[in-house]
Formats: C-alpha cells, sequence, structure tokens
C-alpha cells in the first residue's frame, strides 16, 4: 500500500511537472502552441493532410496538421527545457492512430513528463455564440475521454482555451468549471473593453459564470492573453511568418542578437504593465504553425538563452518555455485578489464599425442541420443503451454511434456552425454528418429490431421537411414508429405526405390515435395530421381569427398578426410581426470599408427595408387538430402560422430565400416582432440553451459602452430563446436553430433569419457569404419560431419544456405493410417520466457494461415559483430494462471522478448578489439536483 | 597488416553502400535532394539563415538553409533507407561550424554510411558561362577540401553536378574528369536538343571535353535529368509545392493511393522510354526543399510502399530512395555504349525565343570586378607562400586569404558572376570580394615588410582605373611596388594620377624606367606614364594613324577605325569598328511575350542601331612609349585607342554609360568589329578562359538547328577571347571580362559590352536588369579589348601571354617618401622564368609546411608550332626561397592522389578524330606538361 501511495504522489509530480521561475524577476512564460481549425478554408482532413486548396484569390494555406504533430514530437525530444500544448483532438486522435508503437511510447513520455500539454482538450475548440450546451458538451467529453484513454491522469486537461472563438458565453464558462478546469484564457473580446482592462490591470479576472449554482462551481479564472493568440511583433519564426531569425554567428552578415534581445526586453516590460503579477504569458504560435517546429525552437532557444544571460548583467527579466497550466500555477501562488465578473463577453468587436453578429446567423440551413443532428445523436445514443451490443452488429449490419459523435465533434467547431467556413467546408460538415447519421441508422435499425422483437426494415424519410416520403407517398399500408428522446410524454405534430385520400389510423393497441409518446406503432387514417393526444394538461384550443377569433388576430388590411392573446391567463397583446432586410454594407461609406460578410453583421443603414407592408393570407388548414394560415409577402419570404391543439405555442414557419441579389444588394433578411409590451431597452437571451441573460440596449454591464453601430452592436446570439418583457407580460420565442437577435425598440424583438451578401468581410475566409456558393441561385432557408405569451413569473414553465421539446425531437421510421404477429409495438426505456425539471441530457453507452448518464435540472434558480426546487432522481428507478448495479459521480466531462475534482481556488472581489445555496442528496442513490445543475454519472448496468 | 587492410577494404565497401536494385525490373531511383544558390534572390547569408525578403512583386521566398541541414539530418535519422545528397559546400560549411560535437559525430556516421552524401562540392555550383577556369578550380578545391578535411574519403563527392546553370561548358566538364568525377549530371539543354536526345535515347553519353588531353583523361560520362531538376508532376512534396500528400487512411476523405501510385508507374514507363538502361533516375527535390524535410520524406516513404506492393501483383517497377553515384554504379554495370559528345552546351534556349545568351555580358562591372579579384587572390595566396607564416600575423596584424578564397568561391556562383542576381545581392557579392581583399591586403602588407625588410606602409589604389590615388596625387616622393603573379616576366603600362608636372623616376637600382618585372621598386618622372620596357622581344612599334601611319589606321571622314596592319608579318586587314546597341524585346511582339532581362537577350529587330555612324576623335598622348586617340560616339559612348610600346596589341579602352532609358527602350549596347577577314559563318571562343571551340552561324554540330532567333541564337560566352580568321589573316580579341560575342556576318566580329533593360524576363528574379537598380540614374562600364591580328599559325604565341596576362595583372602598391636604406628593392619568388608553355596557375598555402602548387601548359594541341609540346619543369628548381623537399602529385581538385584515382570507364562510340598522345616525366622531379594538361602538386617545403 506505501509503494502505491507514493507512486500515486510521482504520478502526480510528473504531471505537473512546471519549469523553475524567478520570483524577484518578471517571469516570462513562452508557451509554444498551433492553432489548429478543424475546418475552415479546408476540410478538417484536408487540414490534417495538408492538402493544398486554391481559393478564390489564388492563396495557397498548406496547413497540414500530421506534419505538425510529427515536427513537434520530433523537437520536444531534443531538448526536455521545450514544451508545446495542443489542443484539438479531432486532430491528435487521427494523427495518434497512425503512430507506431514507438513513437507512441514517446509522446506519452513527453506527455507524462509535462513537456507535451493537452489543453482545452475538446474534439475541437468549439463556437461559443452558435452552439448548444448539449452537443458542446458531448465534443469536449469526446476528446477528453480519448485522452483519458490514452493518457491517464497525465493527459488531462487542466486549463480551457478559446483562443480564437469570436466572443465569449457565459454558459461556456460554466460548463468548463463544472468540467474541471483550473482556468481558461481566451484571446478575442471588445476592442473597448480590452483596452479598459488592459488600463486598470482587469485582463484576468474570477467569472462567476452562473446565477444558479453555489459558488465556486461554475466559477472559473479567466485571462485575456495579450495578442489575441499570437506572438508578440517581431517573434513569429513560423515558416509562415517574416520576422528576422536570430542571426548570432558573428561571421555572417546583419548579426542581430543585441537588437533582437532589446526589442524583447521592451515588448515583456511594456506587456507586464498590463497584468497584475511579477508573471507574464505569450503565446508563441499561430493558426496552423508548427508544421516545421525546428525554426521555432531553434529560434526560441536563442532568445532564451541570450535574453537570460543578460541576467549576468543586471537584468531582471526571466524568459522560460511554458504552458498555461504552468503559468496559472504561478497566478495562482501569487494569492492576489481578482475582479469579479458576471455577464459575458458579447458581442464581440474589433474595431468600431466591425462587430462580429453576422455568423450568429450566417448559414441558417447548417445551423439546422447540426441541431437536428443532435437530436438524432441523442436518440442514437439512446437505442444503444436500450438495444444492448446487438444494436452495434445486429440484423442490419454494424451501425455505431462513434461517427456521428465525431461529426458533431467537429460540427461544433468555431468556423463549423458557426457558417463561418467556406462553402466546400460546410458542405463537408453537412456530408459527415449524413454520414454519421447513415452509422447510426444502422445502430438504430438493429436497436429498434431487438426492442419491437422484428426485423422487418425500417425506412427513414429525411425530407419531411419538404413533404418527401417515398414509402408515405406509395404505400398503402404502412406503420410508424415514434421515438421520443426525451425523458417525459410530450406531444408532436406529425405531418406525412401521402397520395390517398383515405386512411385508417391506429395505435399500437390498434386504437385511434390518443396513445401515449414513446414507441408508437400506428396506421395512418383520413387526415395526413397525426397528433398524440395525451398532453398533461388540456387547455383551451388557441384558434385563427379567420375561424375563431379568440387567441391571435391578423390585421384585415395588411394580412399581419395583430394581436396574441393567452385564453388560460386572458391577457392580451398588440403583436405586429413582419420581415425586413437591412441593405448589407458594402465597404464604400466614408466611416469604415468593412463590409458585411460571414463574421461581421454591418447595416447600410438602421432601418432595414420592409419586405411588403402587406401580406396575402390564405387558410390552409381548420380541423380539430390544427389550423394554419399562410402569408405571402414576396416570391421569396412566406409564412404559415399554426397553433396546435394541446399546444400552448404559436408556430410561425417561415421560408425564406432564395433572397435576390441582382440589384447588387446583400441582404439580411430578419422578422420583427412589434408589440405594446414596456420592455424598454431591456431583453433577454439565452446562453448557450440554459441560462438567460438580461441585455440592454447600447449598454454594457462591465464598460462605459461608445456605441457605434447602433443595429451590429446590439445584436446577441440566441441559442434556443429570446424573450422581452415588462410587468405583466412576457413574450417568448423559442427557436428551432441559433440566430442573431436584439430589440432595438420598447416592446420589440428582432431575430435574423437569413444572409445572403456580396463581398467578404476581411477575416480570412475570403468568400462572400451567398449559398449556395455562387450567384445562379440562393439557398432557401425555412424554420420555425415558437411564440409564448405568458405572465413572466409562469414564463419558464413554459418556454424550458418547449425549448427541449425542440432541441430533442422523435425520430420517426416507417414500415411497409403491417407489423408482424409478435411484433412488440410499444417500448419505454424509462419505468416512468421524469420529475418536470429534470432533463435526461445524456444516456450513452460508455463500455460494455457502462453507460454514461447525464441529468439536468433544467430551471434556473428563482424563474420558476413550481419548478425552480431541488429535486430528487433515484438512479436505480430509472430504467425498465436495465438494472443498474453501481453509479460513480463524475466531473461534467466524465474524465474525473467527482470526488477528485480540486480545483484551484482564487480569491475575488466581493459580490453583492445572494449565492444560491444547493440542497444534498438525501442517500447515495438519490441525487438531488439544484437548479441548473448537471450531474453526471457511469452507471454499471445490466440488461435485465 | 592484415587488420589494417581489412579495415581499409571495409571502409571503402561502407562509402559506396548502395541500395540493392532488381535486375529484372525497370528500377526507379529517387534522388532527395536540394538545389541551394549561393545568393539569387536573397545574399547567400540571407539563405542561410531564411531570412525573408520581399522582392518588387512582395513574393516571399523563406528559403532558410539552416533548417533544410537540420531537417534532413534528423529525417536520415529516422530510417536507413533514406538518402539525401548536399551539393553546396559554402552553406554546409556554415551549418557545420554552428553544430555540436553529437550532431557533427550523427553527421560523419550518415555519411560513413553513404545515407548523406556529397554532390559536386565545391563551394558552389559555379555559372559555366562567364567563369574563369582558374576561379572555378579554385572554389572546387576550397569546398573538396573542406570535405575531405571533414570526412575524409566518404566525404569525396564522386559526381559533379549542375543542374541549375544555364548551358554547358566544355572546359568544366574536362575540369570535372580531371578532378576525378565519375560522372556529371545536369538539368538545362537546348529544348531542341533534349527532344531529339529523348527521341534518340541520347539523353546519357560519354562527353570528350578536350581535344589535346589524351582520353580518358577528359572524358566524363554526362546524363541529362529527366525533368530538369525537380520530380515528376504531381510528385512535389516539399512545404513549398501544390501536390496532394497521400492520403492513405481509408477513415478519411479522399484516399488517394491507388491513383497515386498507377500516376507513378505511368511518369515511370514514360520516362523509361528515354533512357537506355532499366534504372531511371527522379530528382525529388528543387530549389531550397527540404526545410522540413519529413513533409517529403514521409510521402516518399509511403509511395515506395505502396508501389513496390504491387511487385508482389506482377508490377515490374522497383522504386527505391538512391543517389546520383549509386545510379550511376548501375548504369556503370549495365555495360552499355554510350554515345560521344565533343562541342558544348551553349547557347541554351528553353523555347524558341528564349535564349539565354544576355548573362553572357550582364553586370559587366561586377563581371570585372570578380576577375580582378581573383588576381588579387592569386597574388595573396603567393605572397602568403613567399612570405612566409608570418605574413598571416605581421606588422600589419592579423591577415589571411580565407576570406577572400571564400568571397570568390561564392562570386563563382550561377547567379553570381553570372549577373542574374538581384541587385542587392550584386552589391553583397561585390561587398565580400572587398571584405576578403581587406583581409588579403593585411597579409600582402606583411608579406612585403617582410620580403623587403621595410614595415613601412603600403598604399593600395583601389580607384586606379577612375584616376584616383590620393598618396600619389598628394605626395611629391613616393615610391611604387609592382608584384606580378604570373610566371615570367611581362611588360605592363602604369598609369598614374599625379599633380605635379616634373618628376623623377628611378627603378630599383636607381636608373631610370628600364627595369625588370617582379617587385621593383621606382620613383616617378616626368611622365606619369611608366612602363617597365624589358619586354621579351623588340616588335616594330604599331602607331596611330594621326602620327605615324603605319599599323592601324583611323577614316578621316567618320573618325573611326578602318585598317590594322601587322608590321612583322606586313599584313594588312581593312577593320571599321563601331558601336551599337539592340533594342530589347519588351515582351510585345506576336512571336512569343520574351522580354529581354537578365539572362535572356531577345533583341527586336536583327539590326542593332548605331549610336553614331560617326566618331569625333582626339588625341590625345604622343609618347615614345604610348600613343592614344579618343573617339567620342555619343555623352554615353567613347572610346580609347592605344598603342604601347613593346607591346603587339591595339587597345580599345570603352566607356558605355549610363545608357538612357528616358525613350522607353531598354538597349543592349555592343561593339562590333567588321573587316574583310574570308570568315563565312565560323568564328572561335574560348571555354572558360582555356582551350577554344568552333562555332558556326546558325548550326549546332549534333542536331539540325532550326533557328528561331538569328542574333541572340548565334551568341556564345567568351571568357578570355574570340576571334575570326580565315587562311592568311587571324583577328583575336582578348577581353577583360566574360561577355557574351558573336560573328552574324563574314569578317564581323561583335562582343556586347553592356546592358540595360526596363523587363524583367521572367526567369525567377523578379527585377529588371538596369543596374543600379534604379531608373534615376545608371552605371557606366569601362573595358578594354586587346586586339591581335596575327596569321592563323602564330595567332596563339601572341593571344595566350595576352589573355594570361590580362587574368593576372601586376598589384601596385605604393608608399610614401623614400625607402630606408636596409629596405630590399627587388624580389623574385621563382629561381627564373618559367618556359613560355608553363603557367603557374596556383601557389597557395595548404598547411604549415606544405604548398599546393598547379602548373599549367597553356597551348592547345597543334595550336602553336613552337609551344604545342610536351614541356617540362623541375619541382625542385623552382622557388627562390622555398626548398622543396617532397612533391605529391594529387587530382585537379587536391582532395585525392593521383594515384589513387580510379574512375569508372565507359564504353563510347568509336570517334574518328586523331587522339593526342602524351610525353611521360623523364625523372620524379621532372615533370611534363602535355599540351592544356594541368599538375597538381602538394610540396612540401622549408623557407630557405
Amino acid at each position: 500500500m506505501a509503494g502505491l501511495y507514493l507512486s500515486f504522489l510521482f504520478q502526480l509530480f510528473f504531471c505537473l511537472s512546471c519549469p523553475a521561475t524567478n520570483p524577484s524577476m518578471l517571469n516570462v512564460h513562452l508557451v509554444p502552441h498551433t492553432h489548429d481549425d478543424v475546418g475552415w478554408l479546408k476540410t478538417v482532413d484536408q487540414y490534417y493532410y495538408g492538402v493544398i486548396v486554391f481559393s478564390d484569390r489564388n492563396n495557397i494555406q498548406h496547413a497540414g496538421v500530421q506534419y505538425i504533430l510529427d515536427s513537434v514530437i520530433d523537437q520536444l525530444q531534443k531538448d526536455p527545457a521545450r514544451r508545446f500544448i495542443y489542443v484539438e483532438t479531432a486532430f491528435f486522435y487521427r494523427w495518434w492512430k497512425q503512430q507506431n508503437q514507438s513513437t507512441q511510447r514517446i509522446v506519452t513520455q513527453l506527455v507524462n513528463e509535462g513537456r507535451l500539454e493537452f489543453i482545452n482538450g475538446g474534439w475541437c475548440m468549439s463556437d461559443e455564440a452558435t452552439t448548444h450546451y448539449s452537443a458542446v458538451i458531448d465534443q469536449m467529453t469526446l476528446g477528453l475521454r480519448f485522452l483519458n484513454d490514452t493518457f491517464g491522469e497525465c493527459g488531462r486537461p487542466r486549463v480551457a482555451w478559446h483562443i480564437d472563438p469570436f466572443g465569449h458565453a457565459r454558459e461556456h464558462a460554466s460548463i468548463f468549471a463544472q468540467m474541471g478546469y483550473d482556468g481558461f484564457f481566451f484571446g478575442r473580446l471588445d476592442y473597448q473593453d480590452k483596452a479598459r482592462r488592459m488600463k486598470t490591470k482587469e485582463m484576468e479576472m474570477l467569472w462567476r459564470a452562473s446565477e444558479s449554482l453555489t459558488p465556486p462551481l461554475a466559477d472559473l479564472f479567466t485571462g485575456v492573453l495579450p495578442n489575441g493568440y499570437n506572438p508578440p511583433e517581431g517573434f513569429c519564426w513560423d515558416q509562415s511568418c517574416d520576422d528576422a531569425p536570430i542571426r548570432d554567428d558573428p561571421d555572417l552578415e546583419d548579426y542581430n542578437v543585441d537588437e533582437i534581445v532589446q526589442k524583447f526586453l521592451n515588448a515583456s516590460y511594456r506587456q507586464a504593465g498590463f497584468y497584475k503579477a511579477n508573471h507574464i504569458i505569450m503565446t508563441m504560435g499561430s493558426d496552423f504553425q508548427y508544421e516545421n517546429a525546428n525554426l521555432w525552437y531553434k529560434n526560441m532557444d536563442k532568445l532564451i538563452k541570450y535574453v537570460n544571460a543578460l541576467q549576468a548583467k543586471g537584468s531582471k527579466v526571466n524568459v522560460l518555455y511554458s504552458t498555461p497550466s504552468c503559468y496559472l500555477q504561478e497566478l495562482n501562488l501569487a494569492n492576489l485578489t481578482w475582479p469579479l465578473k458576471t455577464d459575458d463577453f458579447f458581442p464581440y468587436a474589433d474595431d468600431a464599425h466591425d462587430f462580429w453578429t453576422g455568423y450568429f446567423t450566417s448559414r441558417p440551413a447548417l445551423k439546422l442541420y447540426e441541431r437536428l443532428s443532435n437530436s438524432r445523436l441523442q436518440t442514437c445514443n439512446q437505442l444503444e443503451v436500450l438495444g444492448g451490443p446487438k444494436s452495434k452488429s445486429g440484423p442490419f449490419g454494424e451501425g455505431d454511434s462513434d461517427t456521428m459523435k465525431r461529426a458533431m465533434g467537429v460540427a461544433q467547431h468555431h468556423d463549423a456552425v458557426s457558417g463561418t467556413e467556406k462553402q466546400h467546408v460546410a458542405y463537408d460538415y453537412a456530408r459527415r454528418l449524413a454520414t454519421g447519421w447513415a452509422h447510426c441508422e444502422v445502430l438504430v435499425r438493429n436497436s429498434l429490431a431487438i426492442l419491437s422483437g422484428s426485423e422487418a426494415p425500417h425506412v427513414f424519410c429525411e425530407n419531411l421537411n419538404i413533404s418527401v416520403c417515398p414509402l408515405t407517398e406509395s404505400s398503402h399500408k404502412f406503420s410508424m414508429n415514434v421515438y421520443n428522446p426525451l425523458g417525459r410524454t410530450v406531444s408532436w405534430p406529425v405531418r406525412l405526405p401521402v397520395n390517398g385520400s383515405v386512411y385508417s389510423v391506429t395505435d399500437a393497441n390498434g386504437r385511434a390515435v390518443d396513445s401515449q409518446v414513446g414507441n408508437v406503432f400506428i396506421s395512418l387514417k383520413c387526415t395526413c395530421y397525426i397528433y398524440d393526444m395525451k398532453s398533461s394538461c388540456l387547455l383551451p384550443l388557441l384558434s385563427v381569427r379567420c375561424i375563431n377569433n379568440k387567441s391571435v388576430t391578423f390585421d384585415e388590411t395588411t394580412g399581419l398578426l395583430s394581436s396574441l392573446t393567452n385564453l388560460e391567463t386572458n391577457q392580451t397583446i398588440q403583436l405586429t410581426q413582419n420581415f425586413y432586410w437591412y441593405n448589407a454594407s458594402a465597404g464604400n461609406n466614408k466611416e469604415s470599408p468593412q463590409t458585411s460578410g460571414a463574421y461581421i453583421f454591418r447595416p447600410n443603414s438602421s432601418d432595414p427595408f420592409v419586405i411588403n407592408k402587406t401580406a396575402e393570407t390564405q387558410i390552409v388548414t381548420v380541423s380539430s387538430t390544427v389550423q394554419e394560415v399562410t402569408q405571402w409577402f414576396s416570391p421569396w419570404v412566406s409564412q404559415v402560422v399554426r397553433l396546435y391543439e394541446g399546444h400552448r405555442e404559436l408556430e410561425l414557419e417561415w421560408t425564406v430565400g432564395p433572397v435576390p441579389v441582382a440589384d447588387g444588394l446583400g441582404k439580411e433578411v430578419i422578422t420583427r416582432l412589434d408589440t405594446d409590451i414596456k420592455s424598454s431597452d431591456y431583453f433577454y437571451t439565452d446562453s448557450n440553451g440554459r441560462e438567460v441573460l438580461e441585455r440592454r440596449k447600447d449598454y454594457r454591464p462591465t464598460w462605459e459602452l461608445k456605441q457605434t453601430e447602433p443595429v451590429a452592436g446590439n445584436y446577441y446570439p440566441i441559442n434556443s430563446r429570446a424573450y422581452i418583457k415588462d410587468d405583466k407580460h412576457q413574450l417568448t420565442v423559442v427557436t428551432d436553430r441559433s440566430q442573431g437577435a436584439s430589440s432595438l425598440y420598447n416592446g420589440s424583438l428582432e431575430i435574423m433569419l437569413h444572409r445572403r451578401l456580396l463581398y467578404d468581410d476581411y477575416r480570412g475566409v475570403g468568400e462572400p457569404l451567398s449559398e449556395p456558393g455562387d450567384f445562379s441561385d440562393g439557398l432557401v432557408a425555412r424554420g420555425r419560431l415558437l411564440l409564448t405569451f405568458t405572465p413572466p413569473d409562469t414564463a419558464a414553465d413554459v418556454h424550458r419544456p418547449l425549448a427541449q421539446g425542440m432541441v430533442l425531437q422523435p425520430l420517426l421510421s416507417f414500415q411497409d405493410g403491417t407489423p408482424s404477429a409478435n411484433t412488440k409495438l410499444e417500448f419505454s426505456g424509462l419505468q416512468t417520466d421524469l420529475p418536470p425539471a429534470v432533463h435526461l441530457l445524456t444516456l450513452s453507452q460508455w463500455d460494455e457494461d457502462t453507460v454514461l448518464i447525464r441529468l439536468e435540472h433544467q430551471y434556473q434558480a428563482k424563474e420558476s415559483k413550481t419548478h425552480s426546487q431541488p429535486v430528487t432522481v433515484n438512479l436505480q428507478k430509472l430504467f425498465s430494462t436495465l438494472d443498474v448495479l453501481g453509479a460513480s459521480e463524475m466531473s461534467l466531462g466524465a474524465n474525473q471522478w467527482k470526488e477528485d475534482m480540486d480545483r484551484l481556488q482564487w480569491n475575488a472581489e466581493k459580490t453583492s448578489k445572494p449565492l444560491p445555496l444547493s440542497a444534498k442528496d438525501p442517500s447515495p442513490w438519490e441525487v438531488t439536483l439544484n437548479p441548473m445543475e448537471i450531474r453526471t454519472f457511469l452507471l454499471r448496468v445490466r440488461q435485465l
């Protein structure tokens, strides 16, 4: 036992070995690093291999990650002082599996000795504005697990590292904190914010990233890097850089050691003026650098040698190879007090007219497809657990969820779902998701076969959104299977294309329609609209003006929506909704040459053009289950307004595109809801689909904003919802994908839906955002906004489950003919519905007999009288077909036992806000979730 | 003894270790290589360090040789099958001295195992058109000695490798043969020639490179590389290339192994169709490639693996890492008969209107400075020997000849003296030569102090060519020292600027002027023209028309030369000389967009514009020693015509520039001599200053020429002379530097003197050749043409010594006041003049007690009745102050004992020409030189 104990200590010491510093000097931590986008100008695999791609401007980006890792591993071996950090596991995974044992052993040793350190460690460096927390947690888990499986404790990243994302979400910080990271560094923040922070030495801070979780649960030490993620000017020694190498042979021309050393000392002292400690960090690297690492290390070796040699002559600068975690450790030891940050870092502007708020909406179709894919992946994961081992190798062949996990992993990248990649790369992300789903399809078919006891093949209809499904269109008799990945029963409208006019529809028990959600086998009857009618409560049916002027009205003159009434609460607001477009800047005005592009939103004028002041309306359907009205605004903008029986929300299904650009004007299309809600300058947006932050027009909580873009400078990302409210009314919009939104007028809420632009915006992508990539045609985007209208204090009770239902949609599959006699027509994986506050965030096979589960409290503290309370779940009573033999609680990333989590402690300035308290678990099996808490477990299970 | 013998065999085997090949297959030898210009777009030191230089077009050439060698050495260690060749010792030397012992040991082992092989191995890869053999031999010796000293026998290059020079001189081939090379490969030859050779499988041949030396003394196996020096299309895997990497992970997109393998097999079979053997060579590399060698090797490893894997399925292609010498060894083993080549590879054209004949003249001032520097280096070398060890560390400080040797070494590069480098690089070469001379100056001062016994400081006047010498201009009493580096007495006119009008001039013995050549101390008297009058024979003095219309006449109307008479032989020709300019192509005509530039000569029209039909003439000087007439053609073209007492030649000192280009026309200035010599289409040019080749207008000896550029396509390089002749008359022009020349009309000879151009010629240099690099001003060039007019059969007796005297000029130095009493005023290093046929090519300190000497027979076989005979010299009776204790004959490069030279033997097609026979040495100390033979000895000496 003593030996084991020692060995454990030794291991810990090894992983954390940090270079010696000098307490009486200014210590400059050089952090050699590369920033490897998992797709941007090239696809992730093109980046991996270093395929040359010619862009429109004929530039070449060589960028070969295979060579970067080859080269760095070689160079690290040359000197134990040299260090390197690696970030993107999607790439490291590709590389690792191609290495022979000898190289793998060398790398393991470098990791064990802290010379190669993994930082961040997710599959990618996720975007923060347009990602959903569910997919972010998944992609982090995927990367961290690979590192943990491969390297153990020494492979566990200590520091989160989002050097490139274009603004920073509070929910990301909360996730990182819950994953056990000791700190977080990033490169981009508003230029005004940065200037102020440099002046006041607030470049480093403690970020309190949740108003619901008890500190320090969501506290994260956060540092702003001095030069984005680049080296100081003049010290870039990559193949791709132009800076002078150190020429230290006096026999050759232009010996420059003295000049370079002096320049470095100046840069160090200047930087030290912006930071509190006698330690500063310099990021020595940039995009796809270190492909020939020798250039960097050879010159840095000389820099360190010659700068430190001056210490003998009285210099007080000590420069060393280091890593972010070693730098962080020194800051921690310094025992200083750090400013507290409670809001977020959106929107990001790098100059007065350069607001990166366009990408909140860029590539709306990809953004939707990514979101749908997340839903499918969760279903795939769940069915892998429920179907057992044969789901991966069963009657329909070999299936897996890994391909989809990896595809979703890269899709979270900050140039993927963000919409800021080149067109061919966007296609590649979509292709990967489709391939991932193809692998999942096999798994799902196998699993359904196992669960139903029938090997009749299931057909998936990918194109239901455009009313295409060959099976339902041609078959006279078919069955539909609905798998609901949520932890509770939901009501979900299904719309199928059929060619017949009379259908008989029965549920699993042969009864008509009125059946439970879950695994339902029904046949179709007399209408193509089918509903699961078992909604939890029976609400008065909202109806359309032209039939039943009770809940939503249309203006007879304009055809626009004119009011909204909640019949439950008996409250009404005036509501006008219309579509507009901002004229995208072509960069030809006098203030700035900045254009609107994939990243940047910059309208030429603050007043958008209305598509049409009036809409042509048409009543499409009136039935007991749905009422719908179509509005035509122009040949390229239309909308269907729907009310469903048993649903509280008003559905607006918008269709926008192809956006015309023959007039030479780029267009950014919004819809705007104008109400008489007295919202003043305030509005609310979610952070990565979870907690909601208050926004205020022309205002930032932490600095005196000088507003220079009255529209773009007020846009914020929404991932799941936005709302405006006053004392009595709250209008909440739940979206089906990430978008940009703002409130520019009292009572108004606008959401950007689609963008088609004619110019690149000079942030590197080198293409105008004009999907599908040329000018011959344009992309049609279609989507849904769900409007709920309630008093503020009950709003969350509606929008929380509504938004989760939008994220995790039922999976429909079809079988021709009648199910065979012994087919099991119903199945539920859960013993019973989860409590209303509890969301089943993750259910995924981990190892042969282990399952990863995440249970989430889906309400914020105080937002719901009913639900913002601790809630307890018994882990042993969750599953209908699995016996839970053991449970180990993990960090959120599932790469550390919860009990081993021992994060660095930081002193922050005092906060005046009351801090939430947490409830405890009543027993080992009964776990209590506090508001916004996610608990992660590995369960040892046995199939019953 | 047995052990020693075995060890010797082992060593030999080691150096020559070549990869296994397969006799029943097509063997493809991949030769990984880099081509590292020792200066071109960047200076040699900028290339070494990898300094980024922005060119006019904003292109960047990263090119860092330090990193290339770092990277290659790393990569070679990863797999013993990998091989690399390195060529330019100027770079390797810089790198080697910065390596630690451990790296040096690794490199030595790689060399011993044949994994790193030195090829060519000179200090640079010399230009072949504009270099003088003396400097070429020196630069080769410098590089080969470094390799020999560092690595011994395994470091001795077996193959000469001139992959980039723009045409190939026969003298270079002769030199390589005499240096012991087994073969020679190059990349560039006339496109018509190449097309024919591919068709007839004559890409490889035996080059008989001398008409004087007994075969196989100057026979050299010569191969034309298939793709210049690049890899076959699609197989360039350098950082700087765009070709697809091999993507062999089936899990990633675009797996391309099958496609690439098939493409390689196709390329191999296609290439094999142009060569005789079942071995072919592929050059895998290019300019400054392998800075990140991993990219190349990783992909080549895969290529070899996957191509050879197909052998199991019946493929007959075997691909392997190899080197030129291993490839050559296989060709030798094949025992085939090869075509015989006896002319040279000039001029080089890569397309119909793209003749690389401009660089023969480009940068005339640099070309002269390089030639003068060679003369100074030989003087420096000789005085280092004669002065003994104290010459390097004596009364005037530390001096050395090494700096000048290295400066001359890089100046021989094919983008140095060729004039095809960027302007800033041309300045760098000149600066290096000046620095080299500064080091030599100290050595020379020390040596002269030792030899004269006086430490009074010597002053060198660098600017005598523009009549500037502060000492002679200000001093009332000074002495002049003349050091003659030739092996015999010469007569040499000296012209000094003085301010007084009456001077007393005495020689070493106090007598007036009439004194011997060598170390002469004289004072000046009454005229600023001083001659050493001791010419070997007294010839009738040629005189100028305006004084003495005997030998050269001027036309009274035009002021141009009109006839030339040799009073010795009583023969006269009509001779008109004038200056013209070709209008350089601006690339705007319909045949081709090719412009004239640093490389390319392309006149817009075959008819040059005359500068002026008449010259304004002025008699400048008439004295018993010199008669001179100045001709003014324009403000930027003038000439001084001179006849010296005791000299057979007519001197034309031309001054051209600044060439005006305000008219928007680039100009290529020639002088043309039109005579009534019946030369028909024939003319003669030297090869690197030695043997002379016959040229014929619109004709090539080895293929049916389709002439597409009637002027540029008939230009040839001259390094020391050109002539035209008929049965009775030969007019020879000896030049002071390398130039381009042609004979486009019967009896006519033209020489290009200067060029000023307005466009780049698209061969990479990226600058128009408009010295000094901008349009504000232009360079004035001045030079001398020496005309001799004789019967053909005695012409060599005049032009051979005249040309050597032009190459090795006396060094003048000055001392203020009167020499002190004990000063030794005369000294000769030689016991006596060498025989007329013998030239002292090299006399240079080798080791502490060893001296390198090269004795050269300076006449071709049959060109002189008197001198084209074997001549014998006694090595022990050469020196006046050195005792010769031992002599070892060496290869021409001095890196191998002559007796160890054992070159590969080759079967050639029969020649119809009679082969020269050689005479033998009468005794060990008495060495016999046959025509054109150079013999190289290391002499063990002791200062007397």
